[in-house]
């Protein structure tokens, strides 16, 4: 079934903000056996809107849109649908209770203008919105169907999850379609896609790849008749997954590097300091993103210079004769810092971000040393990108090298 | 006149990428007198892409492509354009020796698949692409414009700036149009506004607001016959503009926080240390986004518990009675970074990211103390928002803090 998204907003035609809505929702059609053929962005204007859902009717069997379903005179979606289908939008009493209840609950009064929040036409029903004021539509006629929701990305993708996925599956497969994602790390795309080999021949489960930013993603998804038959398949299929990326494997669904390390550290009871030359400090930035980190990371040390190295407790001999970009510096580097922190485990950094190259630094190395109770493992990198991803590939490289030794050591 | 952009690859609508060409070029739009009415992805299908250069000539006058140029089977764009003005592309020797040439000086052979990265149309000239082998074409026929550019960002970037943008001032203004950016931090946009007053309804030059991540842009924008012509007017206009926004001016064009700070540290001959709690390494990580920043930046410390502030040199006094998350606790924070490492300048952060609150840690409060010398300035901020962009945000007021004494003392 061909599938096309619009988004909707004069501030998307401006260049006020990116469009990650569309690409949240084209990375969802595929495993609902959705072809995404187009993605349109269009302003706030009510012939242009009308005339972009005439034509996605004609050409398209599922239209999915967000934004324009807010309370102003800019929020046209509604009126556009229901002028394409030549519905009149009509108040519903009780979504009208729900929003001023909405308001309430939150200590304020319902602006009147919001009622246009409340309003139905016949060929629409609600999409509830447990976190917002826009409720959604989900719109049937003539065999096709389009979904509006609401373009702040969090009520999106809640609407997306509970009410807009579920319903496209029961349609399409006439049951339901369940996902669930596998996290690897320390694997490039093509590697993962050779591990798992015959398994991304699956019909069903079918098994999917994607390269992101956090390493690599690995989809399973099912259809059956329910949504428990649809995860007991899962329950068979996903075992043999992970038995061929169990290598790599770091976590599922919401899981994060961040938050898995900081889990075993935690439940170990060891604690962590990090000494970063190269990564300049993104290193504990990325440690700190897991919430509670407190409990486990006691001191970052950002030693730019020799002289913070030295004083940190780095000898002078070692810099003299290695330089400050080296592994030996890099292991004195972390050796130092756990000792300083009165850490368990650290991991530092050196290396050269760029730009500019001298003889013992090459733009773009990276050297990281994990130390575990004094016990080490090194690696070295050459980066071929800009300063700021250099930063972040190299400290979740870091943080990947001690979720490694971590693992080893369970 | 209307514009339409159209970001051309199957990568798109699979949600490998995100389409950030589209809004680079929407923001580039409005300067030129162009009105941005439509932006569609479309994939690697002749028929759907020659359907929607047809639909993009009825109803637009300026076509920006982005994508399809490359050398395979599935880069159609070229094809497609021809397609649809019924006319046959051929190789041109020149371009056919510049690509053999391109390949030659990087020390490989052609494969003979590029040669059809060296056609044109009857209607198409060459826009050159000094940086990758797909030259881009620009169409003129029946009045309207298509311009065609390679997908990769920075290849698209400098043949936007180089070529596309001044053919289309050209050919919109009859003359030249000329952009400055002044790069605001510490106002907010409608405050912004507020302060350039009636300089905003001038009508040349133009004045612009955007808010961005790096805090307010103005772009100012003149046209005239001659770019030195559109480049007087803006001298003229420019310093009126300065005027007004004196106290929040930190840079213009490239220009980046760090990198403008990080000039008055080495410029004064003056050190950095950093003590970072809430922030957690991110202040660090942005102080070293600035290339050269080991000349200034002697250590960062991410102190995360009461242990590793105490370590510092905050006396346990000072943290039994103010707690971890307090004014006073910052203040004894920036003051002991500062001496441990022999810095003449520290800043330090204290504050809870969430989620979770504790009676005297409300969520999204943030403590920042710049210490020069020993003479202290404090501020305290409430965020409303996720931790990493509470993480962001923090460490941009931090540095916005540093650089607002810095100037106070200049």
């Amino acid at each position: 079934m061909r599938a096309e998204i619009l988004s909707i907003g004069t501030e998307l035609l401006l260049g006020q903000i990116v469009d990650t809505n569309a690409n949240f929702l084209a990375q969802q059609l595929p495993p609902l056996g959705l072809d995404l053929f187009y993605v349109s962005e269009i302003g706030d204007n009510l012939q242009r809107l009308s005339a972009a859902f005439r034509q996605a009717l004609q050409r398209s069997d599922v239209i999915i849109t967000s934004g324009g379903l807010g309370p102003t005179e800019d929020d046209l979606t509604r009126e556009a649908i229901a002028d394409v289908l030549g519905e009149r939008p009509q108040v519903q009493p009780q979504l009208e209770r729900d929003l001023r209840e909405f308001f309430q609950r939150r200590g304020r009064t319902m602006p009147e203008r919001n009622v246009k929040q409340a309003t139905l036409i016949p060929s629409a029903s609600v999409l509830p919105n447990p976190v917002g004021t826009a409720p959604g539509w989900w719109v049937e006629h003539d065999g096709k169907v389009i979904a509006s929701m609401p373009g702040v990305p969090h009520e999106m993708h809640k609407m997306w999850e509970e009410q807009v996925q579920p319903r496209l599956a029961r349609r399409i497969s006439g049951g339901a379609i369940v996902s669930r994602i596998l996290k690897l790390i320390g694997i490039g795309e093509s590697n993962a896609e050779e591990v798992v080999g015959d398994l991304t021949h699956s019909i069903n489960p079918t098994l999917a790849t994607y390269a992101k930013s956090d390493g690599i993603h690995l989809r399973l998804t099912a259809k059956a008749a329910t949504p428990s038959e649809a995860e007991a398949l899962l329950d068979t299929f996903e075992p043999r997954v992970r038995e061929r990326v169990a290598e790599w494997l770091y976590g599922t669904e919401n899981d994060t590097l961040p938050m898995v390390v900081g889990a075993m550290l935690r439940e170990r009871g060891l604690k962590l300091a990090t000494a970063e030359s190269a990564t300049g400090g993104q290193l504990a930035s990325l440690v700190t993103e897991a919430p509670g980190a407190s409990d486990y990371f006691v001191a970052g040390y950002v030693a730019y210079s020799a002289e913070a190295k030295q004083a940190l407790g780095v000898s002078p001999e070692i810099l003299e004769r290695h330089g400050t970009v080296a592994e030996a510096t890099t292991q004195a580097l972390a050796a130092a810092a756990r000792k300083r922190a009165a850490a368990d485990v650290a991991v530092a950094t050196t290396g050269n971000a760029g730009p500019g190259a001298s003889e013992d630094k090459p733009v773009g190395i990276l050297h990281v040393v994990v130390d575990v109770d004094g016990r080490q493992v090194c690696s070295e990198t050459r980066y071929s990108t800009t300063r700021t991803e250099y930063k972040r590939r190299g400290a979740l490289d870091a943080l990947y090298l001690l979720w490694r030794e971590l693992k080893r050591e369970a």
